[in-house]
């Protein structure tokens, strides 16, 4: 979620899948429209997606990597397309996970066939708010439906099945892409292996519902936002939404990460304080976050993305409020990784779902990670993350 | 800061203050303009004030309360002026530690003589953003000067004299407040005899400074703040202002108080989630807050109130960054007390400055108390903190 503090390694390099190329699906349409929890019905839906390595003959070796919030299909290696699709910044850095993903890497693409899809409502391709409605061929804006983890999952089961694979063997995520690999063990028992979740919980708790609530609030309220119909040209809510980036980073970044790398430094410490411009390196941080995401992302998708974070309830939808209930559902083996300093999905909340796990006797791992690095640390704990994927994908692995 | 969750008590309550009234005092003009940190210099300072009790002949038993952030001068008891200052909402409840201060209650007000003054760049009746600019007859807004802790406590210090008052008894106040408190004894060490800090520390973390760029970032961006020049009628920044205060409020409790408050509770759980309005209980808890707070609170004093804040560090100030060798300066006998779910101002930070008095051998006492309600606790913990309070200001007591 953080600028990733990893070096970027460049297209030419043996470890690195390389340039990619961005690939598209219609996943519903008139014959089979897709269908949501919250009882809306899409009549048409594309999904934007990336693989990294080779489906092997069996269609045995497919491993699902779902993103969170803020994040994109591009996972991995740099992208041929950034230009023609208008996504500058996408030439500047590779995917997301880089370091994770390539030929040597914890997630070997020697190995294994990745596939990395942009969820719906989503702003990278994927069919969203501001896609055409066919109903009036103007973007749906707010008319657009209310998404859920549930849907997401079930329209990453389109895909799989677009792709001809049956069964993964594994589903990969983190934060918000945790929840996802979650439900799809509780949705899809029999179509997924193993399962990692990472700096995630079952549900969010009361502070995340409540920092979420005030980052729609400052959208909602921007003026520019003009009831989500900003599509036509004219200002958009940027002010709104890098207010509500702004304060989520602080949730992605822990109390001693902030200490470390920014303390009470000045900007410039020269300059006498004068007034409410940017005086600390924590407000140019925080700033240029503000800035450079309302460049990268739609207001609309950060209220649907973050909705649909809010409505996760593992233990609800499966066991009536009972995890260990829920839980029973599952049967692929299960890695859950916390980090010690995430107070977003806390290490506590993660515990609970692996404690429920092991109560129903599923083959279940759980790892706290010490960290100062925050939520954030899922992707900037590199070596860390690294060392617990390799083990656990290794061929009779634990973590 | 936080709604209070303790009973209010009627005026004619024997334990009650009962009815008080507004004060206010010239503490500057042209012949004694007020100097400032940042260099500015003010022709004209009002203060606002109350006093709760007798000062007795000897002029000993003065004790000043300092407010936090979003407080005022109203401490205790209800105000008679509430109708006539156009407060409404003083007349739905008593002052802000109204639970504290009153005959028979831990600030006992048979015995002690009590004073609380609105700060220099608030809203509630001393000089401020919104007062003339005695050049140019229009409010100040953002001409107004930068104000710090140490100008508060120079001006409070103004107002002591004013009163004919040479030594208080002792400096009490929480957060932000904590912070004049301690200043108090760092600045003027030969007027102060007993310092309680509550709920605060010597420098704000940087994790704190961000929430306060955030707020300022929503305050500034809103399109009605008009750089700081919407006195003149029209509408007001109340969008930004809400936001900075919705989140602001996400600092004053816990995780585990908004678990216990709110938890994941629909606000009308007979409703099926369909958009981006108010869908949980803590998401209306968070939206009364905001919407509450703009009615009584100026958009520019929050901007200024929150950069004192920032700005404020004692070991700076007074030790060269050595915060013991600032605490050498200290004379007073002191109680810091911290509560063990604050984040904002994190019971490590009051333990900083408690071992930096130790180790200059003052005497100091230092408490952490077990709460689950996070910052706020110092208003709403208020058995465990009148206790302390009680202890602390008895005849030879310690905490």
């Amino acid at each position: 979620m953080s600028q990733r503090e990893f070096m970027s390694e460049p297209p030419d390099s043996p470890t690195s899948v390389g340039w990619t190329r961005v690939r598209s699906a219609r996943l519903a349409d008139a014959a089979s429209p897709f269908s949501l929890e919250s009882g809306g019905v899409l009549p048409v839906v594309d999904v934007e997606y990336e693989t990294y390595g080779r489906l092997n003959r069996s269609r045995s070796n497919a491993i699902l990597i779902v993103h969170a919030l803020s994040g994109d299909a591009h996972a991995a290696g740099w992208d041929r397309d950034a230009g023609r699709m208008g996504r500058p910044w996408r030439a500047r850095r590779p995917g997301w996970w880089d370091a994770m993903i390539g030929p040597g890497k914890p997630l070997d693409t020697r190995r294994w066939f990745f596939i990395c899809s942009n969820v719906l409502g989503g702003c990278y391709g994927t069919t969203g708010p501001a896609s055409p409605d066919p109903a009036t061929g103007a973007p749906y804006g707010l008319r657009f439906p209310i998404v859920s983890v549930g849907d997401w999952v079930r329209l990453q089961a389109r895909l799989i099945d677009h792709l001809g694979i049956r069964r993964l063997h594994a589903v990969i995520g983190g934060s918000l892409g945790g929840q996802q690999a979650l439900e799809w063990a509780l949705a899809l028992p029999d179509r997924v292996a193993n399962c990692v979740v990472l700096a995630s919980a079952p549900r969010l708790s009361a502070q995340g519902l409540a920092f979420n609530a005030v980052g729609r609030h400052a959208i909602l309220s921007d003026p520019n936002f003009r009831n989500g119909d900003y599509y036509g040209g004219g200002p958009r809510p940027t002010e709104g939404l890098a207010a509500a980036r702004m304060m989520a980073h602080i949730t992605y970044l822990s109390e001693e990460g902030m200490h470390r790398k920014f303390g009470r430094r000045l900007k410039d410490p020269g300059k006498r304080t004068v007034g409410f411009g940017v005086e600390f390196e924590v407000e140019s941080y925080l700033d240029h976050q503000g800035k450079s995401f309302v460049e990268r992302f739609d207001a609309n998708s950060y209220l649907y993305i973050t909705r649909a974070m809010d409505l996760y309830d593992a233990a609800q939808q499966w066991g009536g409020g009972d995890l260990v209930a829920a839980c029973r559902r599952v049967a692929a083996r299960a890695m859950i990784v916390s980090f010690s300093s995430d107070w977003l999905y806390a290490p506590d909340q993660s515990r609970e779902l692996a404690l429920a796990l092991c109560r129903t006797g599923r083959p279940a791992t759980y790892v706290v990670v010490p960290s100062y690095h925050g939520h954030d640390s899922f992707l900037v704990q590199v070596n860390e993350v690294g060392r617990l994927l390799r083990g656990f994908l290794a061929p009779g692995g634990g973590a």
